[in-house]
């Protein structure tokens, strides 16, 4: 049994982590972090939880919690990991850590777009970027994994097979993306309210979003040369779900024709064909947030434009499911040698 | 191994069967009936399913079914089944219906609520009511359930333990109910179309909707005497949930003063302190349909209200799990003497 | 052209104020007060007032504004204009208070209801209780005009016919409402997120709202006895509107027979046929809240149910404009001699 | 006063010209066309004109409403109009038409793109296509006036400018737009049911949607050569609204710089400085369709990116206004002398 403990368990990520746990066969909460609710009993505060979970919340004494865990997941501000982490909390326990501190492998560019100064810079390259599909053996072995974000693990899946081919050109893509509103979290703010997202829609972080430098290094792996990217983020009025559209400028092939959708599907089916939670949609098919909900799944199709001489990948996935929560416990499993589905086999809920 | 044949598998309610069925260790199903949908892909049609399920749909056909299937759920239009169903057919395998066909015991009032002729009246006795924490012993063995409706299991469970304990006066009893939309099925109609549903609450069947006899009928049978109510359902700008809000005059004790919270808590707990899928929640918490959502939990509470003599009961549940396709797999789990849970262990999903 | 001054413009009731104000004949606004946003452009709060409004928000300054204005509204917290309104202010300028300050007769109920300290109970006597269509005579001629709350109009306006003609049992009446998000305020409070309220549906305040005094005050004088009620408001996933469904007991007529709809419907006309807010909806249509947003109607209809003896009442109007700012622009209409309807021909929008 | 027909009347386009005209002091309404409701009392279909309207509707005989009407405004289907218009009708009264057969130029790409004959081209020369703040002069002297689609209003008059003063590579145009749901009509579609629609964000008609032709054909003659673009439309779980972001490739200045904020946003400036219904926003601030709800405005506002060197362009209008009906009613103002903004002052509605 995985003792699990959870820094940051009552923001939506968290308690995302909680409900999957709560399902998943080896694993056991021990610890119910939150700096905000301590002493109050979990439930409480996520009355879904009632009946189910009966502890309550304690402070995040990542000291004390690294002797009772096996490992643990973080659910924090930018920041905050990076402050309190060190060699020795990494010797006792495994961290899988859902913020950005330690996806970013240059820290200049971290600092730059998260405009805070990092203060472990040395655990970087110990830290393995968690896009379990991409990086599944390099996961297996680490201890300290940097979860992906929510917009980036939607961005990266759907255009990775195309630009790792070389079949598109990494200079046109642009990334055009929709979230349901639990991405902007549980904070009290004014422009979460109900009120001011319910039937409406805006771009925001336009051209600056921080999820943008993320996507650009995953996909300048894959395209081996740097890539910049456009990238904007869009409030959609839904709970849950990410969409992208994402557009670029095809190659061609050498007699001058553009390749077929059964050339570009080949490539998708080459990289995801024996993935379980990566689904390539039948021809025709757009991918649907609802689709996926409350599920680990990312759905992929594509459309070639010839007319303009582009292709227009889409992906769903939900964002703190695959997007968060999910692919936490999807590399948890992998750190563990679980079966890497294991409390994920949730089926989509629909309506 | 318990083979499943599902008539009307692309409704809301028929594909929450499949849904929470794929989750089941002992269930398989064998059978995705589809009037509309024959030889399509049943994926195609729920793509929350897709490369979660292969078949594709089939007809209607009962006699066909029950040679290869131990248990048929029927998600039918209403007089469907009392249309088709005989002994021969419940001699094969065993019956679950989702529709009101045998819930009324009395044909009359079937026949007056529903403007039917019901075509198999002599099977109404054959049939228990499967509103499983209340009829137990008898849904194990019987071989025809009437699976209750979602309005009702909400209604009835909410008020049920007070009837029965005679704490309230019969005579009194308002039910104000709220449903989300997929109560309203998958038809397409105006009505129910997104911009008609959205930003809009109204009350509809006010004085006349189905399920008042069937709460009538059960409620009777603990107040040990005639009930009549008043029952009013509203629809609801979401996709799932319904939520009760009764009212009743409390009657007073002997020495003239009310009965107390400890005391009513007390007749709750007596009637489901040991129940898995209902929650009596603490003093002061409300039941929200959010917190049961996707879930085969009912959650309920009360408020007493010395100033106005009445006691304010509240009820809340997802009506196609609980309401309607849960509540069927709760039977079916009794039926074949499986875990009563089975399947069925779904933490609510939040948000 | 009547001056006007708002405290509390950046609110949602006022800045539905500033939405009818820009479109009334005679009216100006020139002062928008919001403590939390002085200096800021009012547009840049409130960008649906872009190119509209070129005003700064200014601080709470009811002496100076009642210099500059012939009318000043307040929308809000309660509590603050009891706090600072005084006899030499009222001399200057009309005041109309959307806030429960002034709405409760009896100093003790507010005190109690509100767990307030009522600063200025000697200017109750001052107040006219402005629900325009019962006191427009003394609305005329007021100079502080306590506007009624939202729930509170839908509630009364709903029963009031009934009850005045002692058509029901006053002991009887339930009063089960619905409203959307807006009248939660702008606050920035969890409960309100977009998350915790979407796709949810729950009671609050049961037994307790501070709405109940205010319905049972105004229907006590309407039943010429005192009336308590039961009332229990509920928080739908939708910005705008309020629905009220009401139960009471029917009395008989002297023969034992139940009214009929046709005498019900012709008490519910002898009060309000000439009104020009009001609409008595056909037989067996049911208020949608759709139909009457973004205006000043109440849509009110009912249902006789003689199988249980009561009569089902049923009312809808938009929260901020008859619940709050258009009964508030309606009560200044009045007070200043103007065209009642003036500034409020608005004819809602569906969908 | 104008006297006014509407073909079309009890769809949503068709009802919002209802809305509008209501308000307008020079139109009267004298023909509620609509074959699916004939002889129903309008009112009976749109509640919220109930006691506003008293007409029933009537059939779409042209014809006969040539003779009664000044003006007809037309919301049918693709291929309606062209199957019944002519000259004599044009003699008699001036028509605006809310479908797509006269707004393109090119008849055989109208045919394509709608796969529908065409069954007068001949009048198509006659048509002026009413983007009223780009053809305003030739709209003032047609009698044939193409009422522009949703989409396309939106997207051609956020890019307009630039593409006109030649500051974007025409080649690389990519525009992502999201709707409402009430653009997709009123018909009784499962697709576009309450349930299948909330909760959920998709693409549809990727690379193949019928608006495409008419963006490109104005943007071109914007850019005085051919221009192809990328057209995706979303669907969103709102009831009103339309966004678009724009991509496109930014051309350097003769120095080898990127212009500025300020030397764009002159551009615009020159272009709608002067506009009443078009709002360029302040820097930062990104448009939002709530902010144009119910209203005829279009909000516009960019974002420069010089890291990829692209502009981000955004614009929102409320689709069945500024993107339908709300345009038709300034198109008709034009046409007949009136006040452009007539009937069109509408403060949009928050929240």
């Amino acid at each position: 049994m995985i003792k699990v403990g959870i820094i940051g368990a009552t923001g939506y990520a968290g308690s995302e982590l909680v409900r999957l746990l709560l399902g998943h066969k080896n694993a056991q909460i021990v610890w119910y972090g939150s700096r905000s609710y301590i002493d109050k009993k979990f439930a409480s505060v996520y009355g879904n939880c009632f009946k189910l979970v009966e502890d309550v919340c304690r402070d995040d004494d990542l000291q004390t919690l690294a002797e009772e865990a096996d490992v643990i997941f973080t659910a924090t501000p930018q920041g905050f990991l990076a402050g309190v982490l060190n060699e020795e909390i990494l010797e006792k326990c495994k961290v899988i850590d859902l913020s950005a501190d330690y996806r970013i492998r240059d820290v200049a560019v971290y600092e730059k777009w998260y405009n805070l100064e990092h203060k472990s810079p040395h655990l970087i390259e110990k830290a393995v970027y968690g896009l379990s599909e991409l990086y599944r053996e390099e996961v297996k072995k680490t201890r300290l994994l940097a979860n992906p974000g929510c917009y980036t693990t939607c961005s990266i899946l759907t255009a990775y097979p195309l630009v790792k081919a070389g079949l598109i050109d990494p200079d046109t893509l642009i990334i055009d993306a929709k979230s349901g509103t639990s991405g902007a979290g549980r904070g009290a703010k004014v422009q979460n309210l109900f009120c001011e997202v319910n039937e409406n829609i805006k771009a925001y972080g336009v051209t600056s979003h921080r999820h943008t430098p993320e996507i650009e290094q995953e996909l300048s792996v894959a395209a081996g040369r740097e890539m910049k990217i456009s990238f904007t983020p869009h409030l959609v009025p839904m709970n849950r779900g990410i969409l992208v559209t994402e557009y670029a400028t095809l190659r061609k092939k050498a007699d001058g024709s553009y390749p077929t959708r059964e050339e570009l599907f080949k490539v998708y089916e080459d990289c995801y064909g024996k993935e379980t939670f990566i689904r390539l949609l039948d021809e025709g098919v757009c991918p649907e947030t609802k689709w996926v909900e409350g599920s680990n799944y990312t759905d992929i199709n594509f459309v070639i434009d010839e007319r303009v001489g582009r292709v227009v990948m889409m992906g769903a996935l939900d964002n703190i499911v695959k997007g968060a929560a999910g692919q936490a416990v999807q590399n948890m499993n992998l750190m563990f040698g679980e079966d890497e589905a294991e409390g994920l086999r949730l089926v989509p809920a629909f309506p």
